[in-house]
């Protein structure tokens, strides 16, 4: 496989076309990211983290017969995954209240929410991230109303096997966001990663924060909480 | 029927108990407000204005089947109403893109939407009405899975009547909001309004905005061309 020119610049990754169509590089980066890119770091090691703790997790969702775009590991910071044409908004699930909705709905952080909340959000830096719904996704042609059925459904399903996965780690999955595309067959496929970038993981005891908030928040210790996380889920970093 | 004590005064009416305990009276007041309350001024006759087209379209809605809280014109600018338990949502559809949709989405006010689109806010001032989804209801009890469905099906359906009325008045319902309440038998029922104050109207070939906007954006005429729409629609005020 070899690597041909940058295809896309993300805040933590780059995609790189490949020598075959149907295949794309992904380079996670050092670079750690928050409000909208008004805070950018560069994180020893961060890059490689997020690259293995991706492809251990996504393993385990294909093992769980949930499509991914992974193929496989390539180095330390770059992964092999299927081209996909990505749909434009964020799948979001919250078991637990914190973060963005404490700030919009005025709820105490750490409520359980049960049933958990499902939120869309556009992929839009320009308007920042706004909340939209299936209506907004089938009007605008983000996505038909079935791909919109199929990202919720699959969204879901990632919650049971990852919920059950980080409880036996000692940690409550908060909440967590994902993108998805659809494959050269018209599949809906997910894409992107599950990293701590992404999602919030809080220990179960002392409800230490594990994610990405050690960095928005300036706990410190960042890269070395998302290697715990690893550990605990037996991924030696 | 004897008007007893104030049971809750909103920015634009007061509603009433009665010495029927299943019975409330709404009355329509001059006041007329913008922005979260920050612009507020009295306008001449608008509460009588109000009252009467709100009581013309509660009965076309009757007469196409929807049920509505209203009962009766009492006076000028007080109605009889049955007493609902309110959902704390505003059911909103939007046919045309215009208002916080094109400031959220970046899209170009008069765009048609089709299929049209469906938002709930939540009803709270000092969080400044969010825009929510049917999990947020659900997983915060504002109302149950079958009333969040009810409540979309029934909006869809005054869009169908509406969106005709209008059309033969020769204007264009861009968007509107509603809300509801369950009555003592625990039917989802039409609750508080539908006047200019609370939908968007323009005239379809010159696009004259004939609605609220006329006072947030200062272009004057506001109870005048409310009546204006009244007598298009066949309602002389």
């Amino acid at each position: 496989m070899e690597k041909r020119d940058e295809l896309y610049r993300g805040k933590a990754k780059t995609v790189y076309l490949t020598d075959d169509a149907d295949k794309l590089i992904l380079l996670f980066r050092n670079d750690t990211s928050a409000f909208d890119g008004e805070k950018i770091e560069q994180l020893d090691r961060k890059g490689e983290v997020n690259n293995k703790f991706n492809h251990f997790i996504m393993t385990k969702l294909e093992e769980a017969g949930i499509s991914t775009q992974l193929e496989s590991l390539l180095s330390d910071t770059e992964s092999l995954v299927k081209k996909l044409d990505m749909i434009p908004v964020e799948c979001v699930v919250r078991n637990v209240a914190a973060g963005s909705l404490v700030r919009r709905l005025g709820v105490e952080e750490g409520k359980l929410l049960n049933p958990p909340v499902f939120e869309f959000f556009l992929k839009n830096d320009a308007l920042h991230d706004p909340m939209v719904n299936d209506y907004h996704i089938e009007s605008f042609g983000w996505a038909t109303a079935a791909q919109v059925a199929r990202m919720k459904e699959l969204t879901f399903a990632v919650n049971d096997v990852l919920k059950a996965l980080f409880d036996e780690g000692g940690m409550m999955l908060v909440d967590y966001k994902l993108e998805f595309g659809v494959d050269s067959a018209g599949n809906i496929v997910l894409g992107d990663e599950f990293t701590p970038d992404g999602c919030r993981l809080w220990d179960k005891e002392t409800r230490k924060k594990m994610d990405k908030d050690r960095f928005r928040q300036g706990l410190g210790s960042v890269v070395e909480t998302y290697i715990e996380v690893a550990d605990r889920l037996g991924l030696k970093l």
